[in-house]
């Protein structure tokens, strides 16, 4: 293909993205019904794309979807996909990879029978989110609280985003810019839009238990790294109160590796260096193991 | 247009629903970020759709979604939709009018700028849900528990159905073509897919609070006919037990209006009869509210 | 006496407020161990100060704390007071008449038996809340929830007001101005420093239950005064997203007797007068109740 | 000086007690807000001031107090007060030292500008806990629960100990002389009136996560200890089932270091030894490290 | 039959109750699977019994046990036992009447085929209890609460007595004589072993929710006369401090009828009367309506 | 004794079975007031018996049932009434061993003095459940939850089994033959009617916490085995999701020992083998410890 336009696979083909076109029967658009991953390139390599896969297939099996395709059949389409979108990023640019299943085009109370498969590409927000490296993250936490795993499994990456959303939305409202982080129901700090968020407090990581958020793949990478760099992690329950006395804090998700937090509700952190020298440790050991200095192919965004 | 396609309002324009095409990265379809609503024709006649419609811009306001077009406009289109739909039902057929409304194509992070707007017709799943009327509902109880009001209003007609979507599953496996009802995270019954269900016991009508539930405009009729019908009417929280120790128990949805259970948990009602007589009553009364004996209108579906 | 300074009862006497002296070990300081009650005066004269007096006596049972005075003894004292303030009051000034008893010094774990008991008058801060009666007020739901009644029951004015004054200020560093209205441990809207809220929605009154809330003595006024009017009030559970659908909403409190609200979490009402029709019924019926213009009181003061 | 008075750092001089006077309108005293620590003296010397004076900090953060003094002049007048009254005390006695800010006197909704700071020495009250160490503790469970973290920071040693008071109060009215130690808002056993309960069984030590009470520096100190002599200790939920079923129990607090437990809910413990055998080895670590046997400081007091 | 030893009903026949035996294998006694009712005679006439046996088989539907008798069976079976064992009484005595079934002698895996009836007359404790009517009886709230909905239906009148049994003796270990009222898992003022609190403020009559308790058919029975004497009752969550600020207070339960409360936690009643006056007229309706002064009765046994 | 019936332990004296005759009276029988404990033999020896009767201890103290013998009796008699009751077994067969005490013949409110106390053998149902071996089991989540802590003690063996029993109903009329395990209040999975659930997934072992489950002397078991096989075990929240991904699964019990699990929900799980390999390797060393194959010994019924 010679033109610039990125191609998708879309139900078996892989085509240009423009051709993928979802019913408005698709019980993915009307009822959320459906799961996805996101995995992301550096260098334009695929970071942990088994791992990605895997949950996939994990949250497939909660929502009873069946695709018709192995992991493995799912990893080659998706290196196929990305290996045909990488031409047309800019330099020092990655993608976003994303899977997404949804139930298709099918009555709710019905068998869902054929499911909508999706695999494509998206470039990411460098140069939007670019000043949170720079300046740290301003975090707020919304009066929405997380839905609880009694209700859906938030170990499940699943299309139903609406309770974050408008968490994030009530943010928004008054403190444009700031991430919102959700309470669990109990009231213990839980996760935000896609991110997992740690403390640092006395030389100890602390980030939520694994079975109130969604375990980011970043999240567990940023584990296994202060394992190895010897720093104690933590996964408890987690208070604001623990937000507004820990030293330092920072935000993981795929896009953002680890950023830094500068404030929780406007209070700034105790530690104001942004970011903070365990903050900094672990960012330079994730940049390491993906051979690629993240944060700098951010910053380079400031102009 | 001649042909026997049906058409949809998309995003400004009424097409044939073929030509309607949701792009991959709708936020309503990846993330469900979205509300709708659903009303349905009696005799090619939209019941209450002054009610459904303003039900929508209260969802709309939930989610900070706003897509340009008046209360009345939507009315307006609304019924063209269906004006130019009504040729395509067989005899004896109604429709399922849908209103739809997503994030449109849109990073979930960004401002929700411009959303996608459907109206579109289905044909009732009359023949399928026939037999409900014959034999009477068996409902039960799954083990997953309804998102509760401080993580998502129930109020409010969301694309995020996944709970109710899995919980469905989960009965489905056990016990294929009973119902769903969920119980909400207190133990008390809650609601189902799309449906509200009412206990009769000692001559009293008992249905669960409307902040816990999708307070639907079947339920709301139902109640105001009760209360015409001198029947009284309890809005309270109603236990698994109370299920068991009822005379009587019906289901109300836009689809079905009233429809008789046979059973909770496999437990028969103690008054057995398909429908018992308050049921009967408010059957008739809902019939003759809507000038369409709908029973019969399904019943006919059986052959 | 001649002097222009305030009088207060203090301990079982009549004294200037400058000589009224609290002790670093009173328990009233150092663990908030006491309760108070906060009534107004209309044009000079305590409304309902019995049913204030017969709270504070509730609340000190409560509390295990015992003042050697009858309630008559306290209104007695309250009048007293009172009068020798009011000349000190400018022309259309009025003053908040507060009750105060603590368990008095002593150490926390032996029995409390000589509380410290104080009565005194405060002038209205009339000036700084002028601008809610013209532009409605702002309220937003923090992310901090109300104390639950199995820990301490909101019915009592206690002195242990942390709860709300940390929500306040959550509030007030992201929307200063905003009115912080807490949610319950469910999530339902509940009450705020000092305040109860109200939402008006097809003609119908709604606030939160009583066994949730300080249930304030303007509260129950203006409850009466909705019976005499025949608007219809319900004391319910009541969501933030029953606030976004209100059609009017407002604040009750002893200083404010009735203040219309402009938004919830920025979401500004479906009507967008300030106040609205039932609102302002609600308050000319308090106006006239108290035989004074409140509102007018407060605008005189935007000059 | 030359009397015996004891003075106290207030606001900005240290003074006699007797002229420290709190204002009728202090919001430590008209509504709890504030918060303080407790250290105590063993033969004169502060015990971990810096900790103390750290978390006191970490309290003020919470509530929004700026108290002008950076951590390092609060110790060094911490000393100086301390120093100053030293020579009052008795032989044989020790001092409580305790710090205590609150908002000062201001009206609760403006901006809290000028705390209210005092540091002060209170005479332990060794004579009337002395029975403790020969008899053990009672210890009863009132049916009044712990203010949940989402509401309050049990981290936070605030001034609102009215939830502390009244389940103490419910205690001392069936059984004078017990000490409540209440339960969380789910039953697990959380904290009394300033103190930690532990629980031994089978050669293993436990007590409530930090999460859910005020993780005291003596509770602190005592992990530390066990840590040091290879008792293993578990932070966990544990139940009032636990407690009947272990073989020791003891209560840690700044005045009582390490004071065993007799009985929970009247049922005597499996061991019935006062101390049991790793109590008493607790208690002799702990003696070590402040180099004083306070539990004959305590016990000579019996006379 | 000439012996003066009661008979009982045990499956299938009427024999001397010293013959009817209960295997060690029976799951009524190894897992407390079983259910019962409780009705009392009034001058040897059983008040209410056809009510008692609807609930009985309520309660049998629940637990899926069927004794393969209709209730008109077991109303005939139960005036027979009792007309054998009337001539048992002193004069002025009454009987317990039991209906008790338990899932028989059977594995607690299997199906439970052969039910154990048992249908026995127990003369009531007069004696023991009369000085609850001279006295009022001292209620106290357990730290135990009360086992919710969730888990097992308060509604049903079950074998299943160990949460109300250990909070019963939780309270008798600091009150001896007192009754316990456990609170349930919110908080919220539940019921004790086998009956019902109600308070009594301003005129009007307060009890707990019947979703949350055994609907007592005394407390049915107060209710009805509250409606015909128009004394307004409501049915609603009632806290503990709402017990302390009550005026009076009763218990209701089959055998006692309606009994004055005294105290609440040992904090006296605000109107000190024993009975309270509202009490003392449903004393006097429920005496007339069973045509039998129950509360001389009790009296008379003080000798 | 030469017959062929077994001897029981009742109340003092050893006598055949069908001479214990439990009155109908019994509060184990009338309010399932009692606890109880099993045990097992392998090869005619009684497996962890002195864990057993002291665990059968600390449950007695928790309901105050004091049944005058010490452990070492209780222990002595078991071996004696085992040691009668052998001779019985068929070649190959085991018993369980029962403890049973409750509150004897007595009125509920009076004090518990003269405890029921049996001690029996019953046959282990070793045909009816070998399929469980072959087949794996099927496990289900009912909709009913598990009673929490704070009710009543997980922990305690007590005769209150209804709440597991509704449960298991539940799943059996619509799930013949599977196995119920509930979730407990919080929707985490706890544990059957006398089992404990296991996972495996990546190598580690999970299973709920001890708080929330009667801590099986074969789940503790277990832990320890795999401890010896350094098989990482974790005791901790676990969700149905959790459950659904995991590569294997099994139950513990007394008479099960280790079962193999097949499918939770009906979901198949991720590794199919029957038993997984991490199963078979605790079943081997299960069998080792207790020098019995246990699998082999049910397997053998299947003929």
């Amino acid at each position: 293909m010679t033109t610039n336009e990125r191609v998708a696979y879309f139900n078996g083909q892989i085509i240009p993205e423009s051709q993928a076109c979802i019913s408005i029967r698709d019980t993915g658009f009307t009822y959320g019904n459906g799961v996805f991953d996101a995995a992301r390139t550096f260098n334009g390599q695929i970071f942990k794309l088994t791992e990605h896969v895997n949950r996939l297939f994990h949250s497939l099996k909660y929502v009873d979807l069946d695709i018709g395709l192995s992991p493995d059949e799912v990893i080659q389409l998706t290196l196929e996909v990305t290996e045909q979108n990488l031409p047309l990023l800019g330099p020092n640019e990655d993608y976003w990879v994303f899977h997404r299943v949804s139930g298709g085009p099918n009555d709710p109370l019905a068998a869902m029978t054929s499911p909508t498969v999706v695999i494509e590409c998206t470039p990411l927000p460098l140069k939007a989110r670019a000043p949170l490296y720079r300046d740290g993250m301003d975090v707020a936490f919304p009066s929405v609280r997380r839905i609880p795993p009694e209700c859906l499994s938030p170990n499940v990456k699943s299309s139903n985003y609406l309770n974050l959303t408008i968490a994030h939305n009530e943010v928004q409202e008054h403190s444009p810019g700031a991430w919102a982080v959700l309470l669990d129901t109990r009231g213990f700090i839980c996760e935000g839009l896609g991110s997992n968020p740690f403390l640092v407090r006395n030389g100890k990581i602390y980030t939520p238990k694994g079975q109130y958020v969604l375990e980011g793949i970043s999240r567990q990478t940023v584990i296994e790294l202060a394992n190895k760099l010897k720093i104690p992690v933590v996964e408890d329950d987690i208070t604001p109160f623990d937000a507004y006395r820990a030293d330092e804090a920072f935000i993981t998700s795929t896009s953002l590796c680890v950023c830094p937090v500068r404030s929780f509700s406007k209070k700034p952190l105790q530690d104001e260096a942004i970011p903070g020298p365990i903050t900094q440790k672990l960012t330079e050991a994730f940049s390491q193991l993906v051979d690629c200095d993240f944060v700098g192919q951010y910053l380079a965004q400031l102009g």
